[in-house]
């Protein structure tokens, strides 16, 4: 296939998109791929969307080659059967709602478990029909509170979404197996450098799920990495609990005078100050941050954390423990009702034993700890008085906690949980998430078939999606430099760019005829006929990023043209009489120049 | 490609869906092909997906050969330009609203012209980037009153939707006429029997439209032809207006007692009793029926339309010729607005000559007339007392109107616009409607170009759509029969169904072997190896509708399969060694026997 720029509906911009905050939106919207649509919204012109369907045919591959079967469920959805899971409320504000003319409440599908539930309801009633994978690539939506970054964050995208259904555990875990398999493959054929990683469930729940991240730096999530091979996004980190210490030995509670101390940094200083026999830090402190937190029916219930004064709460990882509910930090008005709390001196218990945070304590409200605060830990931490701290404050003997929360903030250096060193720290972009579902939906919408034994069993299941749209963004984020985009020779909308240059009639001619033999070879050819100077030819051809350019010009009179390498930026001169046979063996090369 | 039915993702139903009124949704339903998910709104099972594919993939081709380029455009749209159109208002009840969390309007895109006229401004600037042609198959929402038929007429659908940008009207004709090339050769493609008739713009606007019809007994549209070639949407038949006659040869209005002569029958009965000198037709009266019409804003106005008695109004000719507004029948609350207009003995105008109907009478209703209504005519109607009737009723003497509304039905045998004899009714499924939109959208949302003499001129735009999934069903309306579905070669989710019978092992294997070789041979083949009785095979097969149908059974011991052809119902044995030779043959000359 030959396009031609003179006709290609295609304009490249000279100034940055006043939103683009990473390089993927910047060069897919200047080299005019897309265009913003409205917030989270974008359209595709004929360069982004030859990337799009190279994407999706690599996914439909290898999807089919797992044995999965493709099938297409609508956007438009009725409210029922989410209503049935729980999720037509858990979903809160990223649900699209729509009411049709007749009041009707529907839904735009952000995902499609319950869907695919009922339509295997439907089909099959044995396990002799098990198991089973369908999937399809699909536009979801979700109203993100902040689409951004152009195609990484949007309120419409494309996924592929498949599910798994299987009568039981032992088929999951082979089922799960071959998606994980399958992605793996997905993603090294998009070029992407990544990492799987453990992850949480979430609003989907489940009991395990795994993540495959786009290693970049500019990506939304972080995840940590062990030098024993231990990966897990940061939400899914579990940090590992020490051994728990005898309570005999632990020192007798005693008040530390700390006036004006309302923060950890203070009281350090102060316990260096005064106790000067040891060194103090923030991590022999116990902090106690407050959360009042939002069901997603609205109900609200306040919520006690406790944790090592050095460690902050991470929001991402509170957000996904908690998910679907929401936690906000306590304001003055939700302090006004507990006004046992003291301010900045706050504590699980007051020096006279009376209990002050947990269920079974004067305020009530639910009080849970890191997981490194274990029996027989003590701790300096307020004394629900002003101006006064308490020391020696031991788990399990001054006070308990209504359960553990792990939502401290992981950091370069941690010890990993699997005890094999410190944990590394990176970003990356979420490109596909595997689930094992497990009997959730299916339970929640009655699929059940009949087993061996005649006997109905509910089927187990398993979730499965990739970013498609997502991954165009990735691959460009990946791949782009200072000048422009720059594409694989797998995924480039065109393999090679001839440009003409210069005005000689002759000039235009060559590149045509080289044009059509590289077409007559089965590569995709974007022909620069423009009247244009080289220098906009040359900058165009830069930012739109196609793998291989060849440049026919003045050259040309000596029976020489110009092959360039994108990625490389390699140059050199090559008869014309070789050009294609060089151009075809880069193409089948990779673009890699020998 | 094989697929196996014993893996297939597939179910037949020995029962017609409840809600199935036509052949294509029937079949398509119970052969598994696709699921309702919601009121107007489907699922595509593997199967429907294969052929939704092949249609899409024959539009691709024809739109991508007159130099139409792809793009897609997102469902999820901002209110702004529809709001600058005035089609946020005029689509009404049609459209799917929604809000965003932040209290946005969005809509779901009804069709997209709005959209890509500011995406060419945004990247075009010259004349001499035109003519331009874009398209997308893209997924379509309206939120149809009566959703019906299965894919016919649905509230998601796919439509390929295609926009044609030209500096002048001589380039838009040009655009508009490789449009409908590239139809004819799509709709040849699907195999259907279609006409192309003149047609309505309605709330699309611009000047010129034709439909392309799928001929169906069970479409929604009706279309007339003449004997000399005329063709058009029944909304869009232009009745000729007889010549005027002489007002001084109109006899004299005059009384006419009618007692309890509510009616035109009962009218007619007293004319033809007591004036016996001639006979006396429904076509000898006026009728005048009034309407409340209803503007898109919620504005009322009242609506009266004269016509001949012998004619009814035309519930579809008068929505389409009213559109966007919206008209219902006066009712009682309505007449009682209006004193001076006695039901069932209405006039527009009384025996003094006091108008009646029209801007300028007493009523200040506005009246519209029927195209026969030609000044001389002198017509029997209502006296606006009750019993009483008035005959020789001139226009042009008695009574005048505020303008022509031909919205009168439309019968059978009526005599042809073009003058070539009797017209001849028929229904058919809207496949394509392609428009000549002029100016419209472009001048309000301003896309203008610079002409050759550096002046801006204001693009003018051509709009063409194919309902997609509309077509799946029509083709399959068109092939269907009693016994199921049954698709021409070129759309068959597999050409061959390959049909193991019986328990011998042998069977089964040989049926493989085929299957392979034919798969080789580049056909995609169904194999039906599952265990289950040769009867709910061959009906199974029957239902699902491939073209060619290979069944392996007790004559392979003589060394013979059976060669089924669906279409046509014709069996022969076939040696078996020349099974795959034969298969391919019949596949290439489309599924006819020789």
């Amino acid at each position: 296939m030959i396009a031609k720029l003179s006709q290609l509906f295609v304009r490249t911009l000279r100034e940055d998109p006043a939103d683009a905050e990473v390089p993927s939106h910047r060069w897919l919207v200047r080299a005019g791929y897309i265009r913003r649509a409205a917030p989270g919204v974008y359209s595709w012109l004929p360069l982004g969307l030859k990337v799009l369907e190279k994407v999706e045919r690599i996914i439909r591959e290898e999807m089919n080659a797992i044995g999965a079967q493709e099938v297409r469920f609508p956007a438009l959805l009725p409210r029922e059967p989410y209503e049935a899971t729980g999720r037509w409320t858990d979903y809160g504000d990223n649900l699209f709602r729509v009411v049709d003319r007749k009041g009707t409440d529907m839904l735009l599908g952000p995902t499609h478990e319950e869907m695919f539930t009922l339509m295997v309801k439907d089909l099959y009633k044995s396990y002799k029909d098990l198991p089973l994978s369908l999937y399809q690539i699909q536009t979801k939506y979700r109203d993100e509170a902040r689409p951004r970054a152009g195609l990484l964050r949007g309120r419409e995208f494309i996924m592929k979404d498949s599910y798994s259904f299987d009568v039981d555990d032992a088929g999951l875990e082979a089922s799960y197996q071959l998606h994980r398999t399958a992605y793996t493959r997905i993603f090294e054929r998009l070029g992407l450098e990544f990492v799987i990683v453990s992850a949480m469930a979430g609003a989907m729940g489940g009991s395990r799920s795994e993540e495959f991240l786009a290693v970049a730096a500019n990506g939304e999530d972080t995840f940590v990495r062990s030098p024993g091979g231990y990966t897990a996004n940061v939400e899914a980190v579990r940090v590992a609990a020490p051994a728990e210490l005898p309570i005999d030995n632990a020192p007798a509670m005693a008040v530390v005078e700390t006036p004006d101390a309302g923060s950890i940094e203070a009281v350090v200083e102060i316990l260096n100050r005064d106790f000067p026999e040891r060194t103090w830090t923030g991590a022999d402190t116990l902090k106690n941050v407050l959360f009042m937190v939002t069901e997603p029916d609205g109900t609200k219930r306040p919520l006690a954390v406790g944790l090592p004064g050095d460690r902050e709460v991470d929001a991402k990882r509170l957000e996904a423990a908690l998910e679907p509910a929401v936690a906000e930090v306590f304001g003055e008005e939700d302090f006004k009702k507990f006004p046992d709390l003291v301010v900045g001196f706050m504590s699980p218990v007051s020096i006279d034993g009376t209990r002050v945070l947990g269920k079974e304590s004067s305020t009530k409200i639910e009080y849970l700890v890191d997981p490194r605060i274990v029996t027989g830990t003590h701790w300096v931490t307020g004394a629900n008085v002003k101006d006064q701290h308490l020391s020696g404050v031991t788990m399990g003997r001054d006070f308990t906690a209504d359960g553990i929360l792990d939502v401290a903030d992981v950091r370069q250096g941690d010890p990993a949980p699997d005890g094999s060193g410190p944990l590394a720290l990176a970003r990356g972009i979420e490109m596909g998430h595997i689930f094992q579902l497990g009997r959730k939906y299916a339970e929640a919408l009655g699929l059940k078939v009949l087993d061996e034994n005649g006997k109905l069993v509910t089927v187990t299941m398993g979730s499965y999606g990739v970013g498609v749209s997502r991954a165009v963004a990735a691959v460009a984020e990946a791949t782009s430099d200072d000048k422009g985009l720059s594409w694989p020779v797998s995924l480039a909308p065109y393999q090679v760019h001839v440009i003409a240059t210069g005005k000689d009639v002759e000039v235009f001619v060559e590149a045509q005829r080289i044009a059509e033999e590289l077409d007559a070879r089965g590569l995709d050819v974007l022909l620069d006929d423009r009247k244009a100077s080289p220098g906009v030819k040359f900058a165009d051809s830069e930012i739109m990023g196609m793998p291989i350019i060849v440049v026919v010009g003045r050259g040309l009179a000596d029976g020489v043209v110009e092959l360039r390498t994108r990625a490389t930026g390699d140059k050199r001169e090559v008869p014309v009489s070789g050009i294609v046979t060089e151009v075809v063996a880069l193409a089948a090369a990779g673009g890699q120049q020998a």
